[in-house]
């Protein structure tokens, strides 16, 4: 059943993937430029495989939160979108390497190493995440610092380093939370507030779509792990990814059905917060969160 | 013999690394989060390596030449310094993975992939360039566009495709420069405009400052051929890193006294370019890219 904020949050992710396939025809630099054309393929390999868009749209349901108006909500933030996607998809590339995960599948296609080469996936991930910080530029200084912080060595690449660290330990519940909180949490953080900085939020909106951020990806990578053991049970081989390389999950320290509630508070937190701006787009994000896992 | 300038820009250096050293110490998000232990201690490993720090003093040494002011030039420039080589040491780590140029020794110590794993030296490359970007948003968007711009995929990092794939070719002359103005060029390039943007150069100095450290970094990257291939020879190896992966160099195109002819000719445009501005710093170091092969 389709309700009014699924077509607005179908037709935005329209725009995403428009935007993302523009970008790989326009990119270069100021002289007119181009990458070189098996760059070009690399990152248009993981890129432009077919995804949930939801670190952009996140980012555009946040503007429109504040601004109440899609059209300058989308005029405004969909450079910040772009660059959000374009990091989250340089970390898939990295964390699927062989030296990390070793993963072969990726958004239903090879992951790029298999696809390409080794030193192609780890130039290509470079790329993006060089090149999320030239788009990134455009919607000013603050914006970028924002997103350096999140990505960078104190947020989502400290935590993919205490994740890998970590595996084969049973750490704390308080431990994991940091870990995710870092490694996935940072992102869908610097997702609303970059939306809000785009749309000239205040800084008590700032602060409230920050929250929103923090619950919201802590109730997406519980559904996450979640979905990773009943996607694996549901397949016939009792393990998802996760359990494959060993990695602490909510539902080993918790069990399943509180998992599912801790997810289901988080979203809920995510979801009061969201009342609080115009536009039903951020709490119905919020609620997507965990949608696949009921 | 030290004249004024040796001792100037060898003072500079100190700064610099006091700079990267304290950049460590404090690096951390707005709520104060520290990168894990591990990483840090592999990011030191590679940033704090001895080095000639080039790209920083550039940076430096660019912006003393519009401002005429030492103290200012420092205070202005030194985030934009230290973000140069933050990405530098980046690339280094990238390039001396085992899937790309797979070597083990780098300004004097064992290669990062070596020292810690391949997995960690991923992260820390990923880290040092998302921090970059961190630490030149507090020179604004402009600073970040021009950065992520020389160093993305049509930049930097098309060129260390392009370099790979010209593994085991004879390109023409004119192929080789432009792998090595996106490989190398791009970031002495950026060094230079970034000195400029951070002192408050006009158009006219800019595009100045631009040309200059264009002809500075074909300058280093003939002379560096050059050395490559009396060094390994001098080591009684006879073949330097460049001849041991089989790639093009300047030497192998044009013979050794040509290509010190050539890079003594860009060495010399890139000191006629800085007559026009103050200061004996710019001159010197374009002096000394190719000092080392005379």
């Amino acid at each position: 059943m389709d309700t009014a904020v699924d077509v607005l949050l179908e037709r935005w992710r329209g725009y995403v993937d428009e935007a993302l396939a523009r970008h790989l025809e326009t990119v270069g630099d100021r002289e007119g430029v181009r990458p070189p054309q098996r760059l070009l393929d690399a990152m248009a390999h993981s890129l432009l495989a077919p995804g949930k868009r939801l670190r952009p749209l996140l980012v555009l349901a946040a503007a429109n939160a504040v601004l109440d108006s899609e059209a300058r909500a989308l005029e405004r933030a969909l450079p910040a979108a772009l660059a959000l996607e374009l990091v989250h998809t340089y970390s898939l590339i990295h964390d699927d390497l062989p030296a990390l995960d070793d993963d072969e599948l990726r958004r239903g296609r090879t992951t790029l190493h298999v696809a390409f080469d080794e030193a192609t996936a780890i130039l290509a991930g470079d790329a993006l995440l060089t090149d999320a910080f030239a788009v990134m530029a455009t919607a000013g200084a603050t914006a970028v610092h924002e997103l350096a912080q999140a990505a960078g060595s104190a947020g989502m690449v400290g935590g993919q380093l205490d994740d890998l660290a970590a595996e084969g330990t049973t750490p704390s519940i308080e431990v994991l939370a940091r870990i995710h909180a870092k490694k996935t949490g940072r992102l869908f953080e610097a997702a609303t507030v970059l939306g809000g900085l785009c749309a000239g939020g205040n800084g008590d909106e700032l602060a409230r779509l920050r929250a929103l951020g923090r619950h919201l990806g802590l109730a997406f990578q519980i559904a996450d792990d979640v979905l990773d053991v009943t996607a694996g049970a549901a397949a016939d081989k009792g393990t998802g990814r996760d359990a494959r390389h060993d990695k602490a999950t909510w539902v080993k320290l918790l069990g399943e059905q509180a998992a599912r509630a801790r997810a289901r508070a988080e979203a809920d937190a995510a979801v009061a917060l969201a009342h609080g701006f115009h536009g039903a787009a951020l709490a119905a994000l919020a609620r997507r969160s965990v949608a696949r896992t009921r």
